[in-house]
């Protein structure tokens, strides 16, 4: 029933590039974050990240990715959360996942905001003090608790600690969570960031591109599924246990959750600095004890069976046992991790609008040939 | 205070393909829409836009994006507003944008709905039926007026005019803005229909990528200005002014609103579609009697004047007087394009979901090289 009218579209359109995820294709120039798989090394900005983890704390290195300046005391409190999102937070079933519930608030932020182009600094030092705020208020209203208003005389990662617990968190673990929200902050061109930039290309505001970057950061090709290593530990229970534990899971081929990443060959330096950190934990709780035990031994077993593959342990292990350490539970861990990214979704989209041009890459047509409608 | 301690990391990574917007870079195969802008034709799995407004209703066209099958009877009405989506948008102020209200209520939506991986042409079909009825409640609460339920027997665009303005709309209304849906509904990878494929490239949810498909329409170089045109419009006043209104507006260096685009050399055949279907109606507004005239003056004028640049009627100029036509407000035009094009977002996640893998392009590193942190 199908006439062919012209011969198929693909073939007058098959001569370009054409790179499946665009590996290897280049989509932007940054000035932001530098990742370097092989040396095990990520900056920003230039500055590495053990040296930021160490000497700074998450409003500073956000205010270094927007502004470029290195001002180590910076100050972002929380901010309050508007009474619309508050309104939609309650709405929304008790079940909801908590990275709907963020992209949902951040969403309705943007609706109750003036947000003009181009998108500035204080819009993005704006929108990255809210979310934690509406975050901490959808897990207490789930829990048949009442929201807890910002601390103003908080820094935003013990403010964010204070609104979840409506308790002010002792310094060691206010530090490990700062220290997990640094590392999150940027990492180059991921998907969801590269979401963020093609949302901006548009002109659109910066509400839009950070609610489609947690849409895209809620797929667990990108956000990871957290829960794998609580679970891991979970198993292996104490470190008596660990050295047993992890000779068994090798030996019966099972993977080892937490080891291992795409782009870093050598340590990551992510949870090299997340490590140091948990250390220097006075009240280390015991998560932070078993992940380091497990780590250790789980390195040594992995050089002993596959000294070819390099698998070293991975931001997600060293993020598991930290979130788990400082009482949040796995299904927030995905959303806790878009917090953190905040940063850097934000400072991208001030530099795409700085240098902006629409993002509208080709596709090659294999649908079928020019017909007619069946009679 | 810096310390160079390592070369320039950008020199280390210019070596890749760099292509700003990715223009000429092919991101994705699809069997949906084939855009030739030389010929001025536009394919929907095979079939031209003509045909489709011709023989087709929205709802068909929407079903063969999904299943590649034409059942040209098949019938979709607007799907009932979850109680969560209508607290959201009345907690909005009244004063938020349409597309902010949109996005909004597509997000809460996906809070409320079991969206598991892979999407479905189910999940396409109810999120494609739920956002008419979202933005008609979200017209009439900022009026003052309550929401009008779907009537489930009317189609999915005469249903949207019936839950905006609570009567049924005259078949020669209905048709004039069905039509308007269909040539919305899909073309090819543009910068929304980008990010969605982005944002479901992470196994993400329909309703994480249509949101962050909305956030990317809602900016001006994507969504148009489709206002520019109604008021050009309001300017010229009656079709007998339209003569030398133009001539005007040319003598003086003005641009005509309209008319021009970048990928269509030939006439747009959007347009063309939608100005049959507005010569044919019965009671033809005003505002469409007066495009119709204007635009036979300006492309006689265009052509005299700028004959070697072939500027042509777009579909944004059929599109504002469609929109005119059938009674919505200009600040309704983004939204309501964004509702035509939800066939083609969801039929592009399903597509990107069918032959998935991480859209994750590089990017070059140019900001300062490794260093120290001041002391």
């Amino acid at each position: 029933m199908t006439d062919t009218v012209a011969p198929a579209p693909a073939e007058a359109t098959a001569a370009r590039p054409y790179s499946p995820g665009l590996e290897g294709i280049v989509a932007a120039e940054t000035a932001l974050g530098y990742v370097d798989g092989e040396a095990g090394r990520l900056l920003y900005r230039g500055y590495r990240i053990g040296d930021l983890v160490e000497r700074g704390t998450y409003p500073a290195v956000a205010n270094l990715l927007w502004t470029g300046e290195w001002e180590p005391r910076h100050h972002l409190p929380t901010a309050p959360v508007p009474a619309a999102v508050l309104t939609a937070l309650r709405a929304l079933p008790l079940t909801a996942k908590p990275m709907d519930a963020l992209r949902t608030a951040v969403s309705v932020w943007g609706a109750t905001q003036q947000l003009d182009w181009p998108p500035t600094p204080e819009q993005a030092r704006a929108l990255t003090a809210f979310s934690p705020s509406a975050l901490a208020a959808f897990a207490r209203l789930r829990q048949g608790l009442e929201p807890v208003d910002p601390d103003l005389a908080l820094d935003l990662v013990p403010g964010f600690l204070y609104q979840l617990t409506g308790n002010f968190a002792d310094a060691g673990t206010a530090r490990a969570l700062d220290a997990y929200f640094i590392v999150g902050a940027e990492h180059g061109l991921n998907a969801s960031t590269f979401a963020a930039r093609v949302i901006t290309s548009t002109r659109s505001d910066i509400a839009s591109a950070v609610t489609g970057a947690i849409g895209a950061m809620k797929g667990p090709l990108h956000g990871g599924a957290p829960s794998e290593v609580v679970e891991q530990l979970h198993k292996v229970g104490t470190p008596e246990h660990a050295e047993a534990w992890v000779r068994d899971a090798v030996a019966r081929g099972e993977r080892l959750m937490g080891f291992g990443h795409r782009v870093y060959r050598a340590y990551d330096p992510r949870a090299a600095a997340l490590r140091k950190v948990a250390e220097a934990m006075d009240n280390k709780p015991d998560w932070l004890e078993l992940a380091i035990k497990v780590e250790d031994v789980a390195l040594r077993v992995l050089a002993e069976k596959h000294p070819e593959r390099a698998l070293k342990t991975n931001v997600e292990y060293y993020a598991a046992a930290v979130l788990q350490g400082v009482g949040l539970t796995p299904d927030l861990f995905p959303a806790t991790f878009a917090l953190s990214r905040h940063a850097g979704w934000t400072a991208h989209v001030l530099e795409q609008a700085g240098a902006n041009r629409l993002i509208r890459p080709d596709a090659i047509y294999t649908g079928p040939p020019e017909r007619n409608l069946p009679a």
